[in-house]
């Protein structure tokens, strides 16, 4: 039997030990783990996995793109794909910093509570690279988005990049100073999702139980304080004001076992490419 | 079925192929290797042992921490302890330099001998990590320990250390000066553990002849010359003067069995923490 | 069951992936992996595989020497000897950059098509690691070779060097200038094996179809255009003048085979040293 070996790439010194401690509970049975890497070194090693099995056992290789840097992951992403040759490849997936899987989980934890078609939603602190990912998910949906960060000039940047990531839909920038009218950019909004770096608040939760509005709340911010307050970091569909809050080990079991699925579907096929839009697909068909 | 999942944190670039190979042999599934493992690259890796597996199958993924620096090991097993929240831990063994299985196994070989708590014992060169180790265990169980070392300042310093772990007994040092009066320092001692440099002969032969309370000597170097003169290194209570003897490889037998079964142990719940006192105590059991 | 354990050892920062999954496909079950390995920690590294089995435990553990820099290897496969004590050891294969089973298998293909004691063999561009190995092979098995380069110096002591291994046989050195007379170096030759770098012509086509003595041309270059001109990468005996052709892909099924069977071959006793001649048996054995 061809083992199921996944190719680690990590742009930081040591490659993730969660990353591979998923892996294995996705049932890959040896993992070829790289730390350090950079895009000059892609090369050979996607060839070492192109031209060392074939046929039904091509599919049996695949590459995970991880590390804390999202845009140097990216940029990795690239590199592999153009290493192949024509049909010649194996399947890939990136989730640096797990951004594909919180966001999908996020986003789909939104859903239960609120039709995104039909939804105001502000992404608080969006400009990373979860918040964009979910600014991105969420107007591929339907939802009108708002993107807020203490810099408009950042935020206008990262709604830039989503509308051409996903063409259509509607995402508006929106500039908060630190202390500022939270309050005023949340109005209407049935969902507020928190994206912002860990130990900062992001809203009060006065503010929080005063938006009448609100169906859905979640905080990605697993160390206190809340980003989003109001919002424990293990709610899960827990009551906050007119709504429910989900904190990040909340929507924890849903990214996790749709970081397990997304592995194992990388060895259905030898082509696939699992980024945002994938691993969304991926952790719907979850709930 | 989740696999054994061990982490090794190595602070050597290439980390020791010896502490892979007996992992794998105690039953280690998966392995995820790190070299050049500084302090600050712990908590991250250790929360992904932490937050990737829950309930019954957290215990199935544990620490090693080795390395040829035992100082630095132990500021490593500080680290992984500090990234721990309350019960969500894994357990953790550290044997850097094989330090604590072969303290270990040479006590448990001396006490076949002899009655550790009716013994004086002289560690000959015992201001290293296996020497204080050594020391400390003896002490432990209530022998009278002599350590020496060519520094007086260097014996006192390691005799005080020992006496801080044990809090009780009797550990003293003396210094002796290259081809000094060691016959003097051994007067008495049933039993004598050369912890030196490797090719250092820390007393000779003719003395250990002579030495006629001696009823076991032990010699943990390796590499020739022999560190307590007239202990070969493979011996195994091969007879020396009134007593037997044990060279390297000689308690290497019992050094591995502790080390495969400490390695086991890890994986019997996710809150053991494997040092000096847990070991010998593991080495105890095997006898 | 002891697990069958591979120890890979690469000079390059990223120990080769094409390396470790031909391993897994081999039944290795336990890789450990090593990068930017240097001569200076070769040793600690195979006594950890030499003290940590014993009896018939010792053959399941075995060195595999990578890496694109095939001297640098070879340095280190010394290395690898001089940790051995007498019988102490386990088994070692170096095939760094695929210089010993890509050369076996070149030669392997060409011996199907013509007798080699009987032959004339030019190796083209023949000073590289590749190289040099096919003109061992072919003289160690009485071929009369001529070995080609730019440079005369570097070809004269490329033949020097396999004279030296060989013990006897013929190996000429020729030099070719660019675009100079190569149709003169190979009148009379039965056999071309071109082991030019990557992307450089060797020879161009008139001159191959022009060749009337030519049984078998082989092209070891992967990458276009052709090293000899009308042998495509994917040839394998497709017809070419008077002879046969085959690129770098057309001999690729046999030197995986090989490479599988030799990392196979290396847990069957703990004392095999397999470089260039004891790949080429394996290649041979194959057909």
């Amino acid at each position: 039997m061809t083992q199921r070996i996944l190719i680690q790439l990590d742009s930081d010194l040591q490659p993730s030990s969660f990353d591979s401690v998923v892996a294995i509970d996705a049932g890959v049975e040896q993992l070829l783990r790289y730390g350090g890497v950079q895009v000059t070194s892609v090369e050979t090693l996607v060839h070492g996995a192109m031209f060392t099995r074939g046929g039904d056992d091509l599919c049996k290789t695949a590459i995970f793109i991880g590390g804390s840097d999202v845009d140097v992951a990216e940029r990795l992403l690239k590199a592999c794909r153009d290493a192949f040759f024509g049909p010649v490849r194996v399947s890939l997936m990136l989730d640096a910093n797990g951004c594909n899987t919180t966001a999908s989980a996020a986003v789909v934890a939104a859903s239960r509570h609120a039709d995104l078609a039909d939804s105001r939603v502000v992404v608080l602190g969006g400009t990373g690279p979860v918040g964009r990912r979910v600014a991105q998910l969420l107007a591929g949906d339907g939802a009108r988005v708002t993107l807020t960060s203490r810099s408009i000039e950042r935020a206008t940047r990262a709604c830039s990049e989503v509308m051409e990531t996903v063409g259509e839909g509607e995402v508006t920038p929106v500039a908060i100073a630190p202390g500022g009218q939270t309050a005023e950019a949340l109005s209407g909004a049935e969902i507020v999702i928190g994206c912002g770096a860990a130990g900062i608040e992001l809203v009060d939760k006065e503010t929080m139980l005063g938006l009448d509005s609100l169906k859905v709340a979640i905080d990605l911010n697993a160390v206190p304080p809340a980003g989003v307050g109001g919002v424990g970091v293990t709610d899960k569909a827990a009551p906050i004001g007119s709504g429910v809050g989900y904190g990040a080990i909340g929507v924890g079991g849903l990214k996790m076992k749709t970081h397990r699925m997304a592995i194992e579907s990388l060895f259905t096929s030898n082509d696939r490419v699992l980024d945002a839009h994938e691993i969304y697909a991926i952790a719907k068909s979850i709930g």
